[in-house]
């Protein structure tokens, strides 16, 4: 009973608890699956039998076989504190309200999941336990594409296959800019998220343009122009007036949102993808410094990606084709595979959009700017056929891949893959420390460095593929510890990250600080006083 | 006793209380300025006294003659209800933090400003009566600006002139990009209100990066990486990790912004400005229409303004110089006007940045577009020594100037001025209905329809200057009462506005609904229980 007896305000209300707190189990009814802090199991049975009054019972699941399609992820989870305990997916924004009152009245708290195929952040599962997903696949509508304004709005269930499906079979010349795996993930997911994608648009928080929210007391909040009379700037205009508020529905457990607006690019006259080779480690300082002028600038227009051969390789290759010797691979092994396969220790994708005038100018600078650092710009004439160039001329122009979903594969069947994110400013100076400490930290626990950097605009986030065997509770084990010191390592010395899975929430929380996670609390308190969604989502209770 | 015995949280806490309700004086007090409901004069007076002790009484305006400084605006308020009570002006965090504890000691209202000279959107007058004044301006340090990553820091006090000198004085290849009468507002101020500018950087809150905050309970909040243990990418990226908080503290009144990251524009090889003339009062449909395609593929990359003749001449000219008649000013009378001087009716101004290859490229493109549509497209070269070209290309690539200013004094010497700026979706089909309903309603009060749309993006701004002579009290009464049949007759037909001033917020904040209404509620209970920050701006009590 101590879990129940620990008063439930306590925990929550305080805005510092941690996920070890919020995990304690209801062990006098606690047979099988954990439950949240504070409600019962029968609790729980009375929200999912009210929940199945209100979709039909097909569309609740409960109990620990039907609950199995929620429970899967990635990301190293040894306790199985991050399995939900039941899902359920309304079709409707009125069934989202009406789930939301039970879940006040049980005070059950809800997981909301747009796709639910994030990857290495941990697909479905949730970063406290005894939580019942909201799946919100079924509701998949595109409402609207606009071809003049090029602007779309669309529901939590649209995957990126169903928009660019909808552009074609309309003749609609608008692109799409995904993330990974497109085909089974959507526009709102990914951008509630913060997740970027390869195209000029690849920001998508910045391209996001309206929301449509089910705040916890069953309120509809339509963000930025939504609210007026006829809103026919809502995915025109971002802002609205007065407090811009679709900011806090990202990375955030204050609301549902139900319906978003985005941009969309307009189908340039000419796409011309790139690779800019570099054969050392170490080159990547000097692409950083020759890159973030010209991304400035907006030479080039794309987010860049700096992908080091070992995440290459590990997207098309098991682990054991490349290297079979003792400990991590080394770079010499990345490297020599690498380029029997045509590719660098580096490989820089970017790609160039507009007249061929405008294409040719920027080319021609690009050019100058990495002859002086020995890159090698190669075109997709000269890369025809190599599968990792086809991969991202792919992604550049918004087109749809799974291919990424080899990387859970590297070592085995078990699918482990955890994405590590830190931040720095795009300086080559932030590499080379970054890059050791990453390797000392993954080589303590026995795994890989595989590895790209990315420059937004004026920042470079290292996104390190954590690849581990989950179907080895000892190496999932460590992989979860590596994780944890990959954070707090990578803390310590200023690199916080921008994204995290839901196994390591609260610990990147921490490193924002004390007060950062006050004015979430507070905001929290006030949005959602029964803490029914997502507690522990980015750390907030 | 009136006032006084209304209990404020029942004015305050239900986030619905209107700017009259607000405005109720305590009468048995009230010699003199109006208080804030529930604040008696003692209070007042021993919250000026606790600020003395702060900041040194010299830095305390408190009585009416020492306050006059901060009373005047532009804006309509017959009733003299926008008057602030007091100004108190810290010159650092720390003192900041020592105000807001004696405003939440004596419930004691405070009005943040950063320069105070947004023209005609109020100054430093309030939206509710009985305020003090926060004068941020000493707190004027240019903290760090980064010549690599194109970025700067600064306090509210800076101003733009003062960041072009600085730039300049290190010579430092950066550009600023500013609003109007850039030389004495500043960054921090027009960003918080989501002001914009001229160059590809005009809209401010986009290329905005990092904020700090003081909170109405002292604690200090660092947004985006500002928090984090070596805060190096805190002008670098702008979403950190957690709920994007940065755009609740726009246009708002939960927290006190005191420094804050902006993200700067290399000066590029060529920068060329144009002017597009058209003769027309209709044509400004066939140019959105033109423009668009253009702005949204960022062959346009800066804010699109199309300047009426009417709007250009108020500029430079005094009103008789241009109409005698009885009535506003005919649309035949602006256009003859207008074209003695070399401009159209309107004047759609752009301008290319890049190297000369690019440039050409982006021009040849431009020209055809506006052949289609008979617009003349006019060169620096030829257009030289025209002094609106002049205004309008030093504001296009960021440079300083006092001239529109001038706006206020087209009726006479009393400097009336009141920006009204509704948005739509940027379609030419917006504009017709627009400029008939304007000047509709402008003249039933008996003023003249000068104006200019802006394409930021996607949207359509329509900005309209209510120009009216201050020091004839019932032609103030006229404009006051003419702002607020813009904005309902606006709002009736859809079109919300995006800002407006001191006198007109709580109307604005109706058209955006009720639950819009109550969530800024919500998170201003929970910021700012004692309601000391700005109550009334942007609506919310």
């Amino acid at each position: 009973m101590t879990g129940s007896q620990i008063n439930r305000r306590e925990l929550l209300g305080a805005g510092v608890a941690t996920a070890a707190a919020l995990g304690i189990a209801d062990t006098a009814m606690g047979e099988g699956a954990m439950l949240a802090p504070g409600v019962a199991r029968t609790d729980l049975a009375a929200a999912l039998a009210a929940f199945r009054g209100v979709v039909g019972a097909e569309w609740v699941a409960g109990d620990a076989a039907s609950v199995v399609p929620w429970t899967g992820s990635y990301v190293p989870d040894p306790g199985g504190h991050h399995a939900p305990v039941g899902a359920v997916c309304p079709a409707s924004v009125e069934e989202v309200q009406a789930i939301l009152k039970i879940a006040n009245q049980y005070r059950q708290p809800l997981w909301p999941v747009s796709t639910g195929k994030n990857m290495g952040y941990g697909r479905t599962t949730t970063a406290a336990p005894g939580q019942v997903v909201l799946d919100l696949k079924r509701m998949n509508r595109i409402i609207s594409v606009d071809p003049v304004l090029c602007t779309a709005l669309v529901e939590p269930g649209v995957t990126y296959q169903q928009l660019r499906d909808y552009l074609d079979e309309n003749a609609i010349p608008l692109w799409i800019d995904v993330p990974t795996v497109g085909p089974i993930v959507g526009p709102v997911g990914n951008t509630l998220d913060r997740g970027v994608g390869y195209t000029p648009y690849g920001e998508h928080f910045m391209v996001q343009c309206g929301m449509e929210v089910v705040l916890a007391n069953g309120d509809i909040l339509k963000t930025g122009m939504g609210s007026t009379k006829n809103p026919s700037a809502w995915q025109a205009f971002k802002w609205g007036y007065g407090p811009y508020l679709d900011g806090i529905f990202t990375q955030s457990n204050f609301g549902v949102v139900t319906k978003m607006g985005l941009w969309l690019m307009p189908a340039p006259p000419v796409y011309k993808p790139l690779v800019i080779r570099h054969r050392h480690v170490e080159d990547v300082s000097r692409i950083v410094d020759a890159m973030r002028p010209l991304r400035i600038a907006n030479i080039v227009p794309n987010v860049v990606l700096m992908m080091s051969a070992g995440y290459q390789l590990a997207m098309f290759h098991r682990r054991g084709e490349v290297w079979n010797g003792a400990g991590p691979v080394p770079d010499e092994a990345f490297g020599s595979f690498a380029a029997a396969h045509d590719l660098g220790m580096w490989n820089t994708y970017i790609a160039l959009y507009g007249t061929p005038a405008m294409v040719a100018e920027s080319e021609r600078i690009i050019r100058g700017a990495f002859a002086a650092i020995d890159g090698e710009v190669m075109t997709e004439e000269q890369m025809h056929g190599n599968p990792w160039f086809h991969h991202h001329a792919t992604l550049m122009r918004g087109g749809l891949s799974l291919e990424e979903v080899g990387l859970a594969r590297w070592k085995g069947a078990g699918g482990g893959l955890a994405w590590f994110a830190p931040v720095a400013p795009a300086l080559g100076s932030e590499t080379l420390g970054q890059i050791a400490l990453a390797k000392d930290i993954l080589a303590r626990h026995g795994f890989d460095y595989t590895s790209a950097f990315a420059i937004g605009s004026r920042e470079l986030h290292h996104i390190i593929a954590l690849l581990f065997d989950k179907s080895d509770p000892e190496e999932e084990r460590r992989a979860d510890a590596c994780y944890r010191d990959l954070v707090e390592g990578f803390g310590e010395r200023g690199w916080a990250s921008y994204r995290t899975g839901v196994q390591a929430m609260d610990l990147v929380a921490q490193q924002y600080g004390a007060t950062n996670r006050a004015v979430n609390a507070a905001i929290k308190q006030a949005l959602d006083p029964n803490h029914i969604l997502a507690p522990g989502k980015s750390g907030i209770a």
